[in-house]
């Protein structure tokens, strides 16, 4: 059977107190509608349609998915009028609708839910620990009768914790009909699509339901309080994932994941490390505290310590990062590189074996195999306008507080002297500096303090 | 009517295993007894006395407050004793006798229980979830008929969860009166002020309650344990009041605000951010991991990198700071400006579209516009004796590793060729370099490994 | 009476999904096993006994202690069959059973344990708040009749909380005649040792038990997450313990101390930090965020400023160190010494009222006393080959972005002008400098963006 998955995604979300409509704020660095829309579309759906009302504009740029349907709902009248906007786009058999603020839903509670569907509607359920504020799902023997709004609910039926998610699957032609009869007759002078319940009860058609396995997944955001308590319990369960998986965590409270993180066998994270976008952690990689790493590979064996910044690099195996290394986006180092303290390298390769210690800038550079760049050493690779590049060959001692004015080759083997300033290539093998004759000054006064 | 506040703040506090006086010790950095008072002086009372006894002089000093009356109980006999030593300051109608050790109390509590004050007194209870330890409070139809202390508790009394704070207000005629007739028969031969209760209940007069509306607002701290408990709870409420704000926090339970931390829209902070002082932050700021900010102001839109150290500096808006960068006091950003990496500035003005990104130590300097500072710079401004001035006009490009000895100007649209030391001012327009020839010295030898 | 420890590790851990045995795994950065052994050795037996199978040479590796026999239990045939290997070496009346996988068993625990057999055996039992999944230990009028596995108990008993937690204590001889009748006949054709429990009482003896004081020190790890949750709860009763001591933590949740941590009176360590092996912190120190700390000593008074890194290294009293410092192996500051951001010791001795305060390498030096080591400052200890040594006598003014060339010495009082390269010994008292003169090039023209 086809499916249609529709979106709703209109509100603005008044108690973030943001500029930014309610769905785009981030859950794990990505917004919480494309959180839906992705889970959504390991459904095959036919269509998806996303229903926008605020900022339009804005949710539709923090979306990177294509084959989106967007329908406007002009004036937010409630979730029916929202959804009677998408049914010219409902070609498929059966109907899902989702929350653009209900991001952690899952693709198994929901395959299960529209497996129920027949003629009739399938709701999703949820067991809630407190389940005050919600619409209680009231039944009779084990048949789902009627769905009470907290305000409206007696003693007994405020003691229910089934509690009713707003998501919904639904035969597609009964969903047409029935959102063309939904009312705004009520307090808030809104239109309901919760009401095709009660539509489907008296068109005898079975009301079905599914129960959500677990709380977070049907988890609606709708303050800053309530997106740092659902970004917590992804967080932890991202974290859980990792050690079933073998991932010596120091810290599972102190582990943020922001994208996706692959590890090898027996990779230890101290507290405090954050990743995003898609890290690879190669075999017995150790990573100490506060590192954070963005878009790049460690291979096996690599020690990063503490504080280290990566970004957009590939770093080899056997390597010894940090601390306070930053590491920025093309670089890649090869097996056996030591990038010690307060170095920054940016858009550059590093060959085995080589070692760059200390305080040092190393931009837009090729540097060979056992390469000893000294402390203080920078690469000039901008000259106001454009950048240039640096090549340093195998076996090269550079020696410390050098400036190599790009573009400039160092050939192989070369020694260039401590607190060189080199604007032409040095030869192979040899020494080569630029250095002004140490004089003393005999006689000269200190400055004093009077 | 008029109000005398009595803070008691006498004890040397055993269990803080400390050399410090028990309500010097800091919550969010401001010692205990400030807290209160600050929080006492909402009620604008007419006199406040605070009494004290272990290390006066310490505790003295850690006030930042004017107008306080002190008063020396050199022996402690007890807490009826403590306030009996402030009579002489007792102005005005009612006292409100408050605790160096309870740091959170609530102004409105305070205020409704003053309320409730006529002839007779008010104690400010509370609801515990664990009342064991603290005594108990004793009603009858409603009324209070006495203060049980635990030892003293029977079965059904152990149970009363509504316990005794401390926290009196009474009319102060009869307080006056009441202290005189305090005696210390009891086990611990100390003189108790809860002993007042019955007084009043003796004289007829009634006793009010008000209660405590948190229970943090009444925790009295005994030991470094509750000192980081109720750090944290603090830290807990700051961090659920800036979300209810609009702030997006991305871990509430790794964030520490030590002072005031003041948010436009959109702001967003990361994990392990701390914040000392008076901290403003404009719309749409993004702090990033572990930055440590202290009396400092944050303009819109600016991007702040992880482990960024900013202390009593203004950062224009639009601007990148970090990862790793340093601003220390006296720095003055204007917009659009770049802070890189392992750059330290200090007491320094940089113009607007000036990048200073790799590397270097900037102070006392004066930067212009849209000026390119290159990596390893250093303005040389300790002569060892005095500080001096360095002067960068608009549109100069400093060569990477150049120092710049001060006081010197660099002239509008200058170029310092890398490596350079720069003693004397540079014209506006010109290459300027201090560079000595670069030489080969053929035939020389390596040091080689045996 | 004399003792024999037998420690069971020879699993491999299946559930840890490491390449290494599970008894090898660090809580607070050492291994499971030699928490195990550490604690079983302040009970003085006469031997010890480790029963290894899987990657023995592994666990044999991680073990620091002498004086221990080790046996291979080749097929694991289970916990009856490992101890049966050990036979040979139980020469001492008592025999302890205890496991490489449940670390943090309490010394005091086991006494009492041991205390309490005699002919018999005694077994170590415990409550446990959630018992599912464990022996359960069934009571006939406080005597112990039976232990119950999960699986076979009835409903009555899998409301009992007391557990077994295996760890036994036996009379040897005893001991060694009942591992003889263990059989395997059970659904698993495991050896089990509780077995031995049964013939205790065939044989009418009697089986005494003792309650773990706590549930963590009876906790096994069997599992990342298992890991994970000890390494928390050890850390938390660190963090406890020193606040009991009046040590303030600005956060108990985020400390970790992965060794031993002494610290003086009014000592605050602020959240983040992280301390390894062996650390001393004296009165008065205050260490800021995010600070990592191993095998150290800081003196009285000393400030730690955010985010450096000390390793094997002493720092006197009264100093100022970071932020962002490292301190590296060999490092010794003396009193009154100020390091700052971005600078990195190594293996040398700096004297009091010396300053180094920004973006500088020191390696392989002495420095003397007031000695100021401007910014940029780079000590080039290293010729490819051999590290070389720097003097710097007191009362030295390096001035800014100076390279040492080593071995060199800097004489008492002489100042070295900033930029210079200095390849010879500075005399006392003078001025010396490498300087090329500064040169305005006219008519020079920038690159210019087309």
């Amino acid at each position: 059977m086809s499916l249609n998955v529709v979106i709703l995604a209109a509100g603005k979300g008044t108690r973030m107190h943001s500029e930014l409509p309610k769905v785009i704020h981030s859950l794990a660095n990505k917004p919480l509608l494309q959180h839906v829309l992705e889970t959504s579309q390991r459904l095959n759906p036919e269509t998806t349609t996303i229903i926008t009302g605020y900022k339009t504009d804005l949710v539709k740029k923090s979306i990177t998915n294509h084959n989106i349907s967007w329908c406007l709902q002009e004036k937010q009248l409630g979730t029916g009028h929202a959804v009677l906007q998408s049914t010219s786009h409902l070609s498929a058999d059966k109907t899902l609708i989702l929350y653009g603020d209900v991001p952690l839903i899952d693709a198994l509670d929901l395959q299960q839910l529209l497996n129920k569907v027949d003629e009739g509607l399938a709701i999703l359920t949820c067991n809630k620990t407190k389940p005050e504020g919600y619409g209680r799902i009231v039944r009779h023997k084990e048949e789902i009768i009627k769905i009470v709004e907290e305000k409206d609910c007696n003693k007994e039926e405020k003691k229910i914790t089934e509690i009713n998610t707003g998501i919904i699957a639904c035969n597609t032609k009964n969903l047409i009909a029935w959102l063309g009869q939904i009312t705004n007759n009520n307090s808030q002078n809104e239109y309901y699509l919760t009401d095709i319940v009660e539509f489907a009860v008296k068109d005898g058609l079975p009301v079905h339901s599914q129960l959500a396995q677990k709380e977070i997944s049907v988890f609606g955001v709708n303050s800053k309080e309530d997106l740092a308590e659902i970004e917590r319990g992804l967080q932890m369960s991202k974290a859980k994932l990792l050690m079933s998986q073998g991932v010596t965590l120091l810290d599972p409270s102190r582990i943020d994941i922001r994208g996706e993180l692959k590890c090898g066998t027996d990779v230890t994270i101290d507290v405090g490390c954050i990743f995003e976008g898609s890290v690879t952690l190669g075999a017995n990689v150790h990573l100490k505290p506060y590192c954070v790493l963005k878009d790049c590979e460690i291979k096996d064996g690599t020690i990063v310590e503490a504080y280290s910044h990566i970004d957009s690099s590939i770093v080899g195996s056997s390597s010894r990062i940090g601390p306070y290394a930053r590491l920025r986006p093309g670089t890649s180092l090869a097996n056996n590189v030591h990038i010690g303290n307060f170095v920054e390298i940016k858009n550059s390769s590093v060959n085995q074996g080589s070692k760059i210690n200390h305080l040092s800038y190393i931009g837009d550079s090729e540097i060979g195999q056992n390469v000893n760049i000294g402390a203080g050493t920078i690469t000039c690779n901008y000259d106001g306008v454009k950048k240039h590049k640096t090549i340093i060959e195998d076996n090269v001692f550079i020696g410390s507080s050098s400036q190599l004015i790009a573009p400039v080759i160092v050939g192989k083997g070369a020694t260039i002297g401590a607190g060189s300033t080199i604007t032409k290539n040095a030869p192979e093998d040899q020494l080569t500096l630029s250095r002004s004759q140490q004089k003393t000054i005999f006689g000269w006064h200190k400055p004093e303090k009077k």
